[in-house]
């Protein structure tokens, strides 16, 4: 399991390669939902998300040997697109196993920093098959997109300039797909201050880590029947002991109410969020109660919307 | 004419009442455009635009006689909750005179604020008439959206904030519809820095303030079927005289540029501008080979876009 010191230095190898991102506040909202609540806007990071944190700190611990054997991923857009920057930066190459379904705007921005993609069917298994046999035809290295201690570390920095910025937090809430984010975010806030709460905000359409975290043991999802496109991967064999062991609760969203928080995000902030993190905002209003009067950090996880394919009408 | 001095005591004024708002900037934009550029974000300005600068500056100097009776103006939406707000400040209550074809959000904004709506027709003249009216029967005081020295001045600190962040700009892009804002920008800006250019940018399908310039003296509206909602007032006997003055030139913009450039603002940037401030970037492209090199501002002034009515496909 990652250590709160691996996020410190991951921090410092990484710096200058991010946005140190805003943290927005909105009267409006707070007044609305009855508490204090600090966006911590990784939709202004490189690349569009909080996915360069992770993959940044990957790449630049690796050999010069290791980079001259080309690197793959999978990925649902942004973590290809932080991938193919990142290993830009150390004169690399990457490929990325990407589904079919993945929205436009996401696919331009891995081709934009330089990525290859390999296309496959949009479900975990065509995901796994096709990357398996890239890596064996290639002998490339891979760089999960969350599966990796490396990965965990570097998006824990998310919280970490979270806390420091806001030192006095009650609450985060973080989305949780594979769980890197979520996983990060656990070790750096619970290390740093025991006391905070940290809720997963999950889609109902793909809730394997609320199952998995109610059955004690890994879940599949079900369906990814779910806007959220950024929240489709299944939670994974390294962040999930640390969410079991962590995480105050993960709380699970509809459709319907992520769309909602999505469109009070952007009326209200005039800021782009994907699906994929204003079901942070969603997951606060639907345990309301429990969020009065407290102080809360959201992490806007990034803003990679397909303006053809939106959820308004 | 306003000058230099009362623009910087409207910004001691109303200072504390409004956001002094971001200066982002964007890498990918500026290697596509070939120039620095400095987005003065009056999106994020309270109630969505910098209307509420004008509109605190001409609120502030009224008498407690004159707030008892009564504000009326006319507006696109704005200026109208800008207003709104103002006045509740003052414990005043406002009527705002709006064209039935105002976007919902508007309409909502300033109703949030606590204004009244009196609707008109979308023409110029159907507004005048009612206001006309309003002014008759109730004998309340018209704060003006643009044709007024208070407004123009209060619209200018815009600019200055602009200029004390970023000196060492060589041109300003302001939007231009009845000519607060490029009239308070023109006044700052010529003042402070003679050598600094500032132009005007206006759609094609409103271009009295264009025609105006070119015949040297007011001009009418021709059709304002554009999809710029904030853009679509008549230029003013008060801000046309500036504007013939002082401005470098105006550059009228084609619907489908104005839609390019708001999408691009929206992908890149992750902020979301109407397409009354997106123009300015429009503009920019337009007059691409003028700009080459060159450390650029430009005015985003409002963001309050109706989802339900957005122009990408």
């Amino acid at each position: 399991m990652s250590t709160i010191n691996e996020i410190q230095v991951a921090h410092e190898r990484i710096k200058s390669f991010i946005h140190r991102t805003p943290i927005l506040t909105n009267k409006s909202i707070n007044r609305e939902v009855g508490a204090e609540l600090y966006f911590k806007c990784e939709n202004f990071q490189k690349t569009g998300s909080f996915k360069i944190r992770g993959a940044t700190n990957a790449v630049m611990l690796l050999s010069d040997d290791d980079i001259a054997k080309g690197i793959v991923t999978a990925s649902s857009g942004n973590h290809g697109a932080a991938l193919a920057m990142a290993v830009k930066t150390r004169r690399g190459v990457v490929k990325v196993v990407m589904p079919k379904n993945t929205p436009n705007i996401k696919v331009e921005n891995v081709k934009r920093n330089g990525g290859e993609i390999i296309w496959c069917e949009p479900k975990q298994e065509s995901r796994d098959q096709v990357l398996k046999n890239l890596l064996n035809e290639t002998g490339s290295i891979l760089i999960h997109p969350y599966n990796d201690e490396n990965i965990i570390a570097g998006q824990g920095t998310t919280a970490k300039e979270l806390l420091e910025d806001i030192p006095n937090l009650d609450i985060i809430i973080s989305p949780v797909s594979g769980g890197g984010l979520l996983g990060g975010t656990l070790i750096y806030s619970k290390s740093m201050k025991p006391e905070i709460c940290v809720y997963g905000a999950e889609p109902k359409e793909a809730n394997d880590a609320f199952r998995s975290l109610k059955h004690g043991e890994i879940k599949k999802n079900k369906t990814t029947n779910t806007i959220c496109d950024g929240l489709r991967a299944q939670i994974g064999t390294l962040t999930f002991p640390i969410i079991k062991e962590k995480v105050d609760d993960i709380i699970t969203v509809s459709e319907s109410d992520i769309i909602h928080a999505m469109r009070m995000v952007w009326e209200r902030m005039k800021i782009i969020v994907e699906p994929s993190c204003s079901i942070a905002l969603a997951a606060l209003i639907k345990r309301k109660k429990l969020m009065q009067g407290k102080k809360i950090g959201l992490i806007m996880s990034g803003g990679n919307v397909d303006l053809n394919q939106l959820p308004f009408n």
